[in-house]
C-alpha cells in the first residue's frame, strides 16, 4: 500500500494562512483499530469555520493542536473495516481531516447511498452548510411571506441555500456577492430577486434600490462593509442571524475609530433588532426536519446547488485562501481521490 | 378656578435638557369636551424614554412637537367628567403630561382602586416600569434557575423589579449602580446577591468577582462602561434584553476609536449571544399575565419597590436631569398635586 498524505497545522497563522502554516507531508498509512474504519478520502470539504480552528483563541470548538492533521469533514470510501456496520467500498461521511486516508471510529461515520443523492452533497446542500442555512433561518431569521431577506456571501455554500429557502417562504430575496458573475449566477440559477456586487462604488445605493421596503432579515456571513451598509436599511423588528464574519477572520486587533459600537446598540434599541450568533450544532434537534424538507426541495428542484471542485490535496491550502478571499464559486470541495460514482 | 400650569417643549435639547428647553408656563384651565374627562394631576411619572421624545430623531414613538406640553403618564383624580365611565373624585391613570390639569379622552384612562394598591404604583411597579421588567425578562432574558443575571441601573424603577423577578426565578442576581448607598439598598431591600458601584476604580474586578460563574443574562439599561465591562463576562448563549442606554441619551455623534463594533459582532458569533431591543408595548399581549403575577408578588412581599418623590411641577426639570445623571433613588415621581390617599 502507498503512503498517506496529510496537511498538518505546523504553525498558527496570524493573518492569511499559507503553506508554511499548513505544509503537506507524507506519513505512514494508518491502521484501523478495533471499532475503527480505514476511509479513503474522496472529497475534503473546505469551510470558513476552519480558519477559527487554526487560531489559539477560544471559539465554539477547540483549536486544532499544532502538529496535528487539520480537521475537516470528508466524503470517502471504506478501504478496511473493523466495525460491524461498515463494509469495504461503502461510501461514508467522515471526520477524516485534510488527508488522503483516515482511520476513524465507526460511530463517527454516516453511510451514504449514491442512489439517493450525489455523495458530495453530504458536505454541501444536504450536509453542514445546508443545515446551517436551514437552522439559522428557521430558528432565528423566521422570514415571513412578503418580507425582504438580504443574504451576504450569497453565492457561497450557505448563502445560496439561505436565499432559496427564503424564496420558498415567499420573501423578496436580495443577495450580496463580490463579483458580477456570482451575482448573475445567484439570480439566474438560484432565483434571487436581485444581487448586488459589494465591490461596486455605488453599492449602498444599489442595495437600497434593491430593498425598496427595507430589510427584515439579514443573513450575516461576512461583516465589514456589507454589514454596515445593510444596517441603514433595517426595518423595525429585523432579525440578524450571525452565521459568519469572513471579512474579519484574518483581523488582528480592533480597527481605527470612530467607535460604532454605541451606534449599533442604539439601533438595536430603537428598531428593536434581534441579533443572534449561532453554530449549526446548537440546533441539532432540527436535523430530522432538515433531512425531510431539504431532501424534498432538492429532489423537486426547488433548491439547486453549485459545487466548486479543486483537484488534488496539494491544492487545498491555495483553495482555502481562495475561500477566505471570495474566489470560490459555490460549495468548495477538494477532490483528494477518485470518485467512482461520477463516470 | 385657578389657571393651569404646564411644562412645554420650547426647544429641542442637544445634550442635557434644562429650563430653556422645558419652561414652565401658565395656561388657561382646559375644558373637557364630550367624551373627555378633566383630570387633576397628582403624580407625574418621570422616565428615561422621555429624553427620546424631546429629540427630532425617529425613535419608536413620535417626538413631542415643539411648543406642545411634554408627554408623560400621570396618576390623577377626576375633577369633571363628560364620559359615562368616570365620575368626580375617581382616581385614574392618564396620559396627562407635564401639567397640573389635563382634559383627556375617557377611553385613554384606567380607573385605579386605592384599596388594591397605592395609586402611585400604577406608574411604577404595577405600571409601565414593572411591565417593562416583566416582559423583557419573560420574552428575551428567560432566566433559568441557577443562572447569573446582571442588572444595570439596578436601583432604578425597572432595574429593581428585574432583579427581584430574577431572584424569584432562582437566579444569582448582581446589580450595578452608581452609588454605594444605592448598592446597599439593592442588596438589603430587594435581596440582590451583590451589587457593584461602577464608579469604583476596580469595578471590572469587583463585577468579575461577583459573577464567578459568568453572566447568562445582562439587563441593558445604561450602555457605556457598564456594558463594555460585562461584555467580557458573558457565557455562551447569554441573552441581553436591550431596554435602555441612559449613558448615551445626551450623546451627539460617534465617540473616538478604536472601533469596537467588529469585536462585538465577533463575540455575538463565537459565544452565540442574543441581543434584542424592545419597548414594553411590543409585548402588550403579556399584560394580563403581568397583572396577575406582579399583583401577587407585590401583595406577598416578594417584590418590593421604592419611590423617589419630588414635590412641585416647578422641580420636574431638575428632577429629570437627576434621572439622566443617576441622582434618583428608586422610581422617580413628581407630586404635582395633593394625594388624598396619603394622610
Amino acid at each position: 500500500m502507498t503512503m498517506n498524505r496529510q496537511i498538518i497545522l505546523a504553525e498558527r497563522p496570524d493573518g492569511m494562512p499559507d503553506a508554511t502554516h499548513l505544509p503537506l507531508r507524507e506519513a505512514a498509512m494508518p491502521k484501523p483499530q478495533d471499532g475503527q474504519v480505514l476511509v479513503r478520502t474522496i472529497y475534503l470539504s473546505l469551510d470558513p469555520y476552519m480558519r477559527g480552528r487554526m487560531s489559539a483563541a477560544k471559539s465554539y470548538a477547540a483549536s486544532v493542536e499544532v502538529g496535528a492533521v487539520m480537521e475537516g469533514q470528508t466524503v470517502g470510501q471504506v478501504v478496511a473495516s473493523r466495525h460491524p456496520e461498515f463494509a469495504e467500498d461503502d461510501f461514508v461521511l467522515a471526520p477524516g481531516g485534510w488527508q488522503a486516508y483516515a482511520a476513524v471510529a465507526g460511530k463517527t461515520l454516516r453511510k451514504l447511498d449514491p442512489a439517493v443523492a450525489p455523495i458530495s452533497t453530504a458536505v454541501g446542500v444536504l450536509g453542514m452548510p445546508g443545515f446551517t442555512a436551514y437552522a439559522g433561518l428557521e430558528e432565528i431569521g423566521k422570514p415571513q411571506a412578503g418580507e425582504t431577506v438580504v443574504v451576504s456571501a450569497a453565492a457561497g455554500a450557505v448563502g445560496q441555500v439561505v436565499g432559496q429557502i427564503a424564496r420558498i417562504k415567499g420573501c423578496r430575496v436580495v443577495g450580496v456577492a463580490g463579483a458580477d458573475d456570482k451575482c448573475r449566477h445567484v439570480v439566474e440559477t438560484y432565483g434571487f430577486d436581485a444581487c448586488v456586487n459589494y465591490k461596486d462604488d455605488d453599492f449602498a445605493e444599489q442595495l437600497a434600490a434593491a430593498c425598496p421596503d427595507g430589510v427584515d432579515v439579514y443573513w450575516e456571513n461576512v461583516g465589514g462593509k456589507v454589514f454596515t451598509t445593510v444596517l441603514d436599511l433595517f426595518n423595525d423588528f429585523a432579525r440578524i442571524p450571525v452565521c459568519g464574519r469572513i471579512a474579519h477572520y484574518n483581523d488582528s486587533g480592533a480597527p481605527d475609530g470612530p467607535d460604532r459600537l454605541p451606534g449599533l446598540m442604539g439601533r438595536i434599541l430603537v428598531k428593536r433588532l434581534l441579533f443572534k450568533g449561532f453554530i449549526q450544532f446548537d440546533y441539532r434537534h432540527r436535523q430530522p426536519d432538515f433531512v425531510q424538507d431539504m431532501g424534498a426541495w432538492v429532489r423537486d428542484g426547488k433548491v439547486r446547488y453549485q459545487e466548486d471542485i479543486v483537484d488534488g490535496l496539494e491544492h487545498a491550502v491555495d483553495a482555502f485562501q481562495g475561500l477566505l478571499s471570495g474566489r470560490n464559486r459555490g460549495k468548495l470541495l477538494v477532490r483528494v481521490g477518485d470518485d467512482p460514482t461520477r463516470n
